[in-house]
């Protein structure tokens, strides 16, 4: 049907490869995680992040884009960075630029379409160093997490996207020969052909903490499916996405398309852009990562389009019993520090029966259950310098005023400090607060408080953690769950709990798995299922509304 | 991992079969759509008139149901046979029973539950002739297109949904082996569950033209996937669904499961029931066949679910040029004729060239055209015993009053009279009514006339045509298009117009197929890209939200 575009051609290897991964979900990645000069070359690293300092105090090259009426910087890295980009701000004509850019785009086809993503997503590749900076700089992720999160892993995540994606758009053949026996030796024929037809423009909302990997699924599987699609970032984290959208561009202006089909709307301070774009009448679907306040928001107002929202969840691990009770207090004490819990998926309220648990340790009292945790943190955070490459920095100032308010309820189990950055002057680092609650705090504990905040809470037993777990993320969701039991009988109740509360669930992790960490193309990111979230990266649903089939049919 | 239940084994080739169909979309057909006796046996007919007859009257079979408060009859034949089936009445109690039963279907995994709902297709095909005079009587469809429609076409329907559903759930593997290579010859190895969780209660709500065939794709969609489906019929046709619901039931029990899973929600005159259950916080997907109005206010106002709706268009057929005048006269008239027009995809708006078209007898003026459609109604309708064969009776007194009203704008093309039916001396029938209006009427024709009214618009060019087409469509939406031309280029632009519009297009239809009919298996009905409907019939985007995935994970 299609002739194949060289984009496609070039990349139908690991296109088969990705289909494989998202059908057997078993280990597998594209990009590899490791920033070793050994795998991306000697001069990467110093490239990249040359190429990074080149946007900073500059225009953005991004002047090219439809209906610039003036510039914004909006900026301020939790590193004390100084960045100072300035993006062009568009006025709301860009969308009549992007709708005329898609008929060709529909016309082009889902294996081409997908060949240009694919190629996007090469250059996005070879610009990863580029990228971890930008990510780093602005999210306050220390810089290997900034390296893989923000780069590797959020590419497996678009091309798993890809795959889905392309995978539901060739679920119906490009056209189809239909033979009807009419009766007296009649046959009814007629040749129809079914046409993948996109929804119209999406917007994805970018988020603070993780502005590509949150970013890259909305963007590649609406892209893919024939929809442009306009890029809000978050203001305090616009380069990562701007450096997307630039490559983006490129990319589809080289392959023969108008790179309108992608644009940067950044926006002033305080414009509320976001609100304005998502109600739109051009805009068919948004995706949006950030709080529960506005995810709700544009559910119940952007009537016009398909909303992918992930918002708030209260994460939360059941204590039940273990038996290697250093792995479990080493890997929960980990998943606190990692990016100074400011992960959707970090752990926050750890139950514990008020009488202990048996480990192999011996019986441990809920103290001493708290305080081995606690002593994990510590142990991983109190070399500074060792510490910042795992805590990062805070993101912003909501987080800071939400430790001082949670250093006040409960008792304490583990301070925050405030620790000096070697190497930013400017940084604000944080180490991670635990308090502990009594089981009738659901007040406290009930609710998300993002940041390096965790909860101990004390419950009457195992079964009455199960019931707060029910409770809480029944009201309020969740992106994770996590158990700590050697009695099978407490994991199927834990696992029945999980499906109720439909929360996906991570069982006795001790080792080199986190619970705030889901692997592409085998975990599920957020499930859909609970308040939390109303999609997960990546599965078919999360792909298969993008775009309709619009059949045509004549006699033969 | 599952152990394959009898009744999947039962069926394993029908679904092989059809999942093999929904990725071709060619011919195929699992259910004879004659209703000959050589078919289907030499008793079935009289024996499913029997079983029809035995309903009359009556209690309906259903006391089984949870929270029966009394019984409501609430239905009027079209052809005035005396129903009188009373059904049970229920308070919202039974909602807690479905909830309760849900847990063992959802740990029964996907192949059970698509076994169970084969083998509740197979019950159902077995009566099928029960379903065609509960159809015929309820809906005022002429017999064999009860039969037909009511019957084994919306069996196909629900087994393309059941297929679908069964490829969507099984798309992701049950269970994955993890192994990521963790450097210095480690490896992190991890088994991992995959659960298919459905949302929770579903609803459908009947309508009273096409009981089965518009209710059946989301009930087995619904139901495959793990929901419990509480169906709510039209008040004026709750027995093809009370037959239906009462088999299920029957078949769930033999099953091992509980029947509680589905419930009938018949409802008394003026009482409102399906908004009362859209609101419910159990009821997470709703599927809807009916008004605009109320299908806007579910999808507006259902926010806690999951919204699949068909809802009014404007169906339109552009006439540019022919080769075959006489059969495309005879193709439209037969498309205006079959159930009054009574059809969701019935042709409305039939779009003409004011200085004519150029056809295979020469030049015809527009109101040569107009005639010749009217010509081939009129031959399809002068023999009344012949006529009501086809057109059946007008459902409900709505469709009287339209008719009358529409009899008064434009110019007359043909009038509708009033036909005394051979068989039932109380049966309402109507031929259909053309009127014939400018190009300037947008405000008669462009909102939907639902039953036997249809327009002749005079416009100015095919240019005009299709700009009608597209305004009308872009504001109300289509389930149909139709072009009729010899040029190549309009054949061209009316595609481009159809995709942009979104809608289905039919090209030169002048045999045995119409517009107004889709194949299961092959033909999309209703496509999700315009106002007339939200989601097609059967596809990916139908089934795939319809459950989430779960996961759990451990360490080996």
């Amino acid at each position: 049907m299609e002739n194949s575009h060289p984009m496609f051609t070039r990349h139908t290897d690991t296109l088969e490869r990705a289909l494989t991964a998202i059908a057997e979900r078993s280990y597998w990645s594209a990009f590899p995680e490791s920033p070793s000069p050994r795998v991306y070359g000697e001069t990467a690293a110093a490239d990249g992040e040359a190429a990074f300092r080149a946007y900073l105090g500059a225009d953005f090259p991004l002047k090219d884009q439809p209906g610039v009426t003036d510039w914004v910087a909006t900026e301020t890295s939790p590193f004390g960075i100084a960045l100072d980009v300035r993006y062009p701000h568009l006025d709301l004509s860009f969308l009549d630029a992007m709708a005329a850019a898609m008929p060709a785009w529909r016309a082009a086809g889902p294996q081409t379409r997908t060949g240009v993503c694919l190629e996007i997503l090469t250059r996005l590749h070879a610009a990863s160093f580029e990228l971890a900076n930008a990510v780093h700089a602005t999210t306050g992720q220390a810089f290997v997490m900034a390296f893989q999160a923000g780069a590797p892993h959020a590419f497996d995540r678009a091309l798993e996207a890809i795959a889905y994606a392309y995978r539901e758009m060739t679920r119906t053949p490009a056209t189809a020969d239909w033979e009807k026996p009419a009766g007296k030796g009649q046959t009814l024929h007629m040749s129809k052909t079914f046409h993948v037809v996109p929804r119209g423009i999406a917007l994805v909302i970018g988020c603070n903490t993780f502005p590509t990997w949150n970013s890259y699924p909305g963007f590649f599987a609406s892209l893919a499916t024939g929809n442009p699609v306009v890029v809000k970032p978050h203001p305090r984290a616009v380069l990562p996405l701007a450096i997307t959208v630039k490559i983006a561009r490129e990319v589809l202006a080289e392959a023969g398309f108008d790179p309108n089909l992608v644009v940067l709307a950044a926006e002033a301070p305080g414009e509320g852009l976001a609100k304005t774009l998502a109600l739109r009448p051009e805009v068919r679907i948004i995706d949006f990562t950030g709080s529960t306040e506005f995810g709700d928001w544009l559910e119940g107002n952007a009537r016009q389009a398909a909303v992918y929202t992930e918002k708030a969840g209260v994460n939360t691990i059941v204590v039940d019993s273990t038996d290697d009770f250093a792995g479990m207090c080493r890997n929960i004490g980990f998943s606190l520090v990692l990016y100074s819990g400011q992960m959707c998926t970090t752990p926050q309220n750890i139950l514990v029966p008020l009488a202990g648990i048996a480990t192999d340790e011996g019986h441990k009292s809920l103290d001493e259950v708290a305080a081995g945790i606690a002593g994990a943190v510590g142990k991983l955070t109190q070399d500074p310098a060792r510490g910042v490459e795992l805590t990062g920095a805070i993101v912003n100032d909501n987080v800071l005023s939400r430790i001082e308010k949670a250093s006040r309820v409960g008792a304490p189990v583990l301070e925050s400090s405030d620790v000096s950055h070697p190497a930013y002057e400017g940084a604000t680092v944080r180490t991670p607060l635990i308090r502990k609650l009594g089981a009738d705090d659901a007040e406290t504990y009930g609710t998300e408080w993002f940041g390096p905040i965790s909860f101990v809470v004390a419950t009457d037993s195992t079964a009455g953690s199960l019931r707060i777990f029910a409770a809480t993320v029944g009201r309020k969701g969740a992106l994770t769950a996590s158990v700590y039991s050697t009695s099978p009988d407490v994991l199927d109740a834990m696992e029945e709990a999980a499906l109720d509360a439909g929360v996906h669930l991570s069982v006795n992790l001790t080792g080199g798995v986190f619970v705030n960490q889901s692997a592409a193309f085998s975990d599920f990111h957020a499930s859909g299922a609970n308040p939390a979230a109303n999609a997960a990266l990546t599965d078919g649903a999360y792909v298969a509304n993008r775009f309709r089939v619009v059949q045509s049919r004549r006699h033969v």
